[in-house]
């Protein structure tokens, strides 16, 4: 979020703009990048300061806001970097898969009822952040073991393939680049979640084995690992990105800024794209000094900067409304 | 490959000289290594002209040349970096078994016939990119169900271990460094590959659950991952490229350029070299801006720069025709 | 370690001190570290001279030492960085122990007689290197199947979640950042090891049916990647980082430079640590040129580098006595 101390004088007023966020998740990338755009800083934290920026002193904010809890933050959110109005489309899994299929996005087959289960599925809980109770199914009989009652949840196809997060730009101030109807499409890097305990319980065993002695995999997101994608995938990620876009313009006015596709690639090196996150995602943690993407448009791009350099050209045109919500 | 308008003229005149390659597999890097040594770049494409370069300014081609195939490709090649002779040694499995075993170059074991199979082996198919097709066989009857009738394949062991792809360069024209009896050896990065869907099939249970439900674990390169060495290795690593360029040099003039060997490390710390891929890779595109090796060489160095400063030293020495073929 | 031509004159004498290492493990980046701070390098080799380091002119020592074995390093290791007290506390596992959890950080439970194994175990020897002879009991039988009579070992609780290995660096000498009773703490880098065969094997079949053809997992660690922490982690990593710092300094007066928490991070967002390495350790390799954390503190600072500033600096002082011993 960004603070203004004047709404009414900020356009003509570098010195008065505050780069703003909660402590937490991608701070230091923010803190970082809005810092290397010239931005004074702010961090939001609940409680006490937190001691780890005393660590990273090219990411530490310049001040410190102190609150009781994450309602206040909410209240005192002045002008928020990108679209709100994508929540809404985002955190609702029907309207988030309405959006995609409408856009022409290959999403997972859903499944309707769980008793028409007729392949493995993944089971995820609404609003449950970072995987946090998800499971796999095989048939009826597993998923009537695993879910949790008076929760609201979807049920997708488990589709088997490698997974990329890959880390979209959308800017709509640009006037180079990959043109969309308004403003340009960047790619900044692409990551693997790291997830506890699915990708290291194989070491202990069969699944079917652990079973017995109780231990079910879990998709708790714990970091994240660079990767690149095969080349030839790159044509199809972009189409898939600006799909996205474009439906978002459609729909509510756009997205704007940093969005993450979070994809399986099968062995037909097709796309299947099981989530769409909003937002910038922990996995850019990775490209703090620039990504086998990023490097290619601006040596030492981090998404956090490059969400500080938006603000910064809108703020230059005069048009920081179209950023800002 | 290298494009000139004039080759009688050429050795003079750097502003002549057009780096061009195939708008796939690792164009990126390549277009942007030659921009940073000073090469015009062309783009050749099939059908239409790639829209994803333009959210890649560093990275994309001056121009574009259209065509309707691959055929028409070949047929305009000019002067393809690198020795063409490697290619018979390569693409034949036997005689770059051949090339590497008498190097001295530790291979998987090779299995003659089906019937002999007696311990877990990896089938493969003639000149299938990319792992399409391949398959693990832990007897006799596990091949004949997987074997595809009428495909010429090869039968190796599957050793188990981590796998490391080497990306090494070699230069005939380098006065220092690694010396070998003509130019020296230099190592660039090692990635490792990620494979749809044998990299994370297992999250969906034991393979031999999966069986009962049709899945099988397939092979097929959807993208890469950085990875270092231990650096105890490293003499090892160096060892195996120097044996697989002298015995080149023997065997047909010498490979020349980027190459990679296709490793497993057994838990004896052993190398076992299961390909050889004589040409740049995929997985050198992660080190677009340098990797953990190229960066106590000269930071910034990617594969594909160092394939543009190699044509560009062979210029100024007036060695062209010993690295373009 | 540092050797010094004449321990008397040091102090003002920057010419005088040089680095030296062993040609092995993480030499290539202290070599390079040391040389961007200006000191002069020696490798000490056994046997003949590496010709590796040709490869990597950034790191190539400036001249060797020869030597017949490991014990004639020893005896003639002048001013090893670090404090040697250290070594008695880590390489005795009940003493390490002891220091980490007196600290208060939280460590797998220990399972003090086989007979009482009654979850999945982690057995490790004492004493050996990368992991290798380490094995997993889920029960007393398989224990007794895979212990080796007549080796020390110790049974750790498995525990499941994801790994990850944080690079610290503990400065006596730092006067801002994080704020230790004494000094300062940072951190420079997280990595995964790369393990053969556990981390591969699954790829051949469910362990349960690789034991038939009697195929266990080993556990040799052969190379490294790149990770990040989840950043709601960090606060709890420094927590660690401090606590088991501010415990060496009432244990023994204080581990000084690298060091290692070998962490799992379960899906309850915990964090166990199974073991720390009170050096520089392998994994830093990846970051030779900056990491995602380092990156925020001083771009282009490796683990190998800090270890030279700090001698730099402790010289600049006049205290190199508080960081060689």
């Amino acid at each position: 979020m960004v603070s203004r101390k004047s709404i009414a004088s900020v356009l003509d007023d570098y010195e008065d703009l505050v780069v703003a966020t909660v402590c937490s998740h991608s701070s230091l990338q923010i803190f970082h990048g809005a810092r290397q755009e010239g931005f004074r800083t702010l961090g939001i934290a609940i409680g006490e300061r937190p001691r780890f920026y005393d660590a990273f002193p090219l990411a530490k904010p310049d001040e410190f806001l102190l609150v009781d809890s994450y309602a206040d933050i909410l209240d005192r959110a002045d002008d928020p970097f990108g679209n709100r109005e994508v929540l809404r489309w985002e955190t609702d899994r029907e309207k988030q898969r309405e959006w995609l299929t409408s856009a022409g996005v290959s999403m997972p087959a859903k499944i309707e009822r769980p008793q028409d289960i007729d392949r493995p599925v993944f089971v995820k809980y609404y609003g449950a952040k970072g995987g946090r109770g998800a499971f796999i199914a095989k048939n009826y009989e597993d998923f009537k073991e695993s879910i949790r009652p008076g929760m609201k949840y979807t049920i997708q196809e488990y589709v088997v393939g490698t997974r990329y997060y890959i880390h979209y730009f959308y800017s709509p101030l640009a006037t180079n680049g990959y043109a969309l109807s308004k403003g340009a499409l960047e790619m900044l890097g692409v990551d693997r979640r790291d997830e506890a305990n699915i990708d290291e319980m194989y070491k202990l065993g069969a699944q079917e084995a652990l079973r017995k002695i109780d231990m079910r995999p879990t998709f708790v997101v714990t970091g994240n690992m660079p990767v690149v994608l095969r080349e030839s995938l790159l044509p199809k990620a972009f189409e898939m990105g600006e799909r996205a876009v474009e439906r978002s313009i459609a729909l509510f006015g756009g997205m704007i800024g940093p969005f993450c596709l979070e994809t399986i690639v099968t062995d037909r090196l097709e796309f299947k794209v099981f989530e769409i996150s909003t937002r910038i995602v922990a996995g850019t943690n990775l490209f703090i000094a620039g990504s086998p993407y990023s490097d290619l448009t601006e040596p030492g791009m981090s998404t956090g900067r490059r969400i500080a350099r938006e603000i910064r050209t809108a703020q230059k045109q005069g048009r920081l409304s179209e950023v800002l919500s």
